[in-house]
């Protein structure tokens, strides 16, 4: 058990209205216990936060008028508990399609990011002789970590699973999409997991890996390996990154600093 | 008000086992009442119905072994009453985002089919110029109409918006693909719905069409002219056509027969 | 018969050692004659003019080493003598495949940006209705005038026919890859042409537009409608954008200026 | 020196009036020395060949009317006298762009099916480390033998170098064009040669290759491996598949049978 500490900073100006919707508060999830938390705007603004039905994410969305500075923080500390057992994840099985809850079904489709129709063949050629289970997954996240090029600015809002494949390059929202996709065309519920995670020799940018629906539970995977993935504080689960931006917005806005930093404090 | 009678028949081989997610139910919807319904499968099976969270479609599951012939049919006496105010719609308006509820935001976001995301610079010089309201979605609708033609077979399950604007050409569901992305291009909220419809001079099969979020409503559009829309009967709503299938299978199959028949009885 | 004066001026920051082709010089063809012409480089270079086997363009070739400035002038005096006469272009018949030359037939392949193979269908169904002849291909000059907007910027060294009909946007070239595109699809022979034209409030810059064989001879189309086709000089034909581009080069430079002027002398 | 056999049939049926360029002729190239060769049609037809003034391959233009049985038949005894030296090969070295030949710049062009500049960022970080010469595209050759599978059926006349690095599967010339895609990304020129080759276990068919542009001379790569380059007899050489196509037809003509042979003759 950790216990760390989030800080969170975006800046932006704002030049024209802006409706936001931000999702940068730690997720309420079993694998972590948000201990106190604080989130300030700099021009105090009326806010509200939301969850959606599908994944409880905890969207806050407000609407703020031009100005040169708008500030937001967003401050916890948090205790990290993963359930992780190595050994027992080496057993874990892939849930034949019957199997499968009827809340997990959606998982299995592709999406704007994840388009893993077009990888069926692909996905089959290269992983369908292989074992079903755990180590397929784990097979597929080492197959990204060798094959992609992790390149900051390589690609862009519109970069899909098979984008990713021909460039062979990406950030770490591209790995995690290509491993879904990859995942979902091998019949494997897959969808993505953004949070914070302190990366060596990295700038503090927001993170994202990807979860696998194995015997019964979501097993997280990180084919970027920058940091173990139980390091990680979830803020958000979503289809892919479509539905789990730190921040989406409507207007016209520019970026001037994103600070996400987490630090770990003394274990208890 | 208008009672109708639908009959809906799949017949399939089953090659390998297969695990079937059918939406071939009549919604429950405040345009339409069911009378009566009857789902039968034959040979007899189990199976079960499920609501997703995010658009309470009325998911039938179950799971097939091998067999030369599997039968599903459904019946049911509906009584369609649309709230359809032709006058009162040309007065609607499109609702800032920042008024837009909550759960109507996933509406504005890209997804498999409806690539808004790439849409946007074009939907923005050939519709940013019009009036706001029902008269610029009547204008999208219009525009596809005009410029796409309807062609059996000139499309597949990988066509997208963008695709249909290459090839001009496609079937219901990428005329309604291509008007949704449009609509989300533009910073409107719209969705696919799918139904039982009678078209002349066409075989039977199901219908796709839209609707865009207008003044606090989601008002239909049908960008094919085939039908009024007034006409359908709904059996499901989504993001696209990934989410809205009649049919979603794991498995090998071969479909023998679709006739999806809708009649009017008798006027009340 | 008029006389016309060209002025070229390009300026280069050479970062790192760059091998140039560039395709600045006026063709030698029968609608025009070079008066006289001249070709400086400042500073004074080594350079050599190579025609290639298919097409006779002038390419000029150099090696530049690292420098602050290189600039590149040439001028021409040259007199255009187009043959257009437009009742008889009215008449022009397309020519059955059959009849076509040898040398023509490659003018009927699917190129790097003319990606006319995935138009087929839209092009057929488009167009294959209407009477062949100069007509037809009019019909598409004018159906790409109405459908595409002109946009500086909207596209880049990547974007294709079917990109410009997504985005329903592009510039000169843009517009003649989709000219180009839709008559080979149609089995019409088409190839770009780019020159020197003067644009009424536009900057100077270079032209293209394409050509279609027709009756024996190619007839000169422009879908920009941005001037008078008769009123372009010639500098090069091509498959498409990709071998007629002014320049061509290996290495690493900053363009930091263009400035391809054309100036009507006193009508002889 | 090996002297071998062709026998090349081609048996369509002519649904409409058709154009056809065949390219099965052997090439005169100075690896081999055409003994003697025949071609014929049946039903008897008149036909001619011309040589296009890229690359002189030796086309064979003829008109077909529509008829249930037209059949080809070519024969040709060829002696194969490659001047492949392995121990040379591998001190190859790659050719700064500088020093090439003039008419040696088309082949680092992009091409319909070799989108080489989409692949620009992927070939330098996957192989600019490399030392340049002969064994860096050796090496290129062997990582799409390691990287894509052979499947018959997995592509078509559409599918690009992308496209086979999307679904990692193609048949030979897809093999070809991804070679050449990475070569020109990297500033090497290269280029499509087709031919005949006996191939053990497949059924006889048209192979392709690709030839990179070294130390002044054009050197055969093969990446599936599937036999030996100095055992291939060549028919054509080009930009990609476009334009050395064993058939390109205008019409509409089903192709009953297809079965290019080559077998040794007693060594000399």
């Amino acid at each position: 058990m950790t216990t760390c500490k989030i800080q969170c900073q975006l800046k932006y100006k704002i030049v024209q209205a802006t409706e936001f919707v931000f999702l940068i508060q730690v997720a309420h999830h079993s694998d972590q216990t948000i201990i106190e938390e604080q989130l300030t705007f700099n021009p105090p603004i009326a806010w509200r936060e939301f969850q959606d039905s599908s994944h409880q994410n905890r969207h806050i969305r407000l609407h703020v008028e031009p100005c040169d500075h708008f500030e937001v923080h967003y401050s916890a500390t948090v205790e990290r508990h993963p359930a992780i057992n190595v050994d027992h994840q080496q057993n874990l099985n892939e849930v034949v399609i019957s199997d499968l809850p009827d809340e997990v079904l959606p998982y299995l489709l592709a999406s704007r990011y994840c388009n893993s129709d077009l990888l069926v063949d692909m996905a089959n050629r290269s992983f369908a002789w292989m074992e079903p289970g755990y180590s397929r997954v784990k097979a597929i996240e080492q197959w990204i970590y060798n094959n992609i090029f992790y390149v900051s600015g390589s690609s862009d809002q519109f970069t899909t699973a098979t984008d990713v494949l021909i460039h062979r390059a990406g950030v770490c929202r591209d790995f995690a999409h290509l491993g879904i996709a990859l995942c979902r065309a091998l019949g494997i519920p897959a969808r993505m997991v953004v949070g914070y995670v302190e990366i060596e020799k990295f700038l503090p940018d927001f993170h994202a890996i990807f979860e696998a629906y194995l015997d019964g539970g979501w097993v997280l995977f990180d084919p970027t390996r920058l940091a173990p993935v139980e390091n990680m504080v979830r803020i958000a689960t979503g289809i892919d990154a479509g539905d789990v931006a730190f921040s989406t917005y409507y207007g016209e806005i520019e970026l001037i600093k994103i600070e996400p930093i987490i630090s770990d404090k003394l274990d208890d």
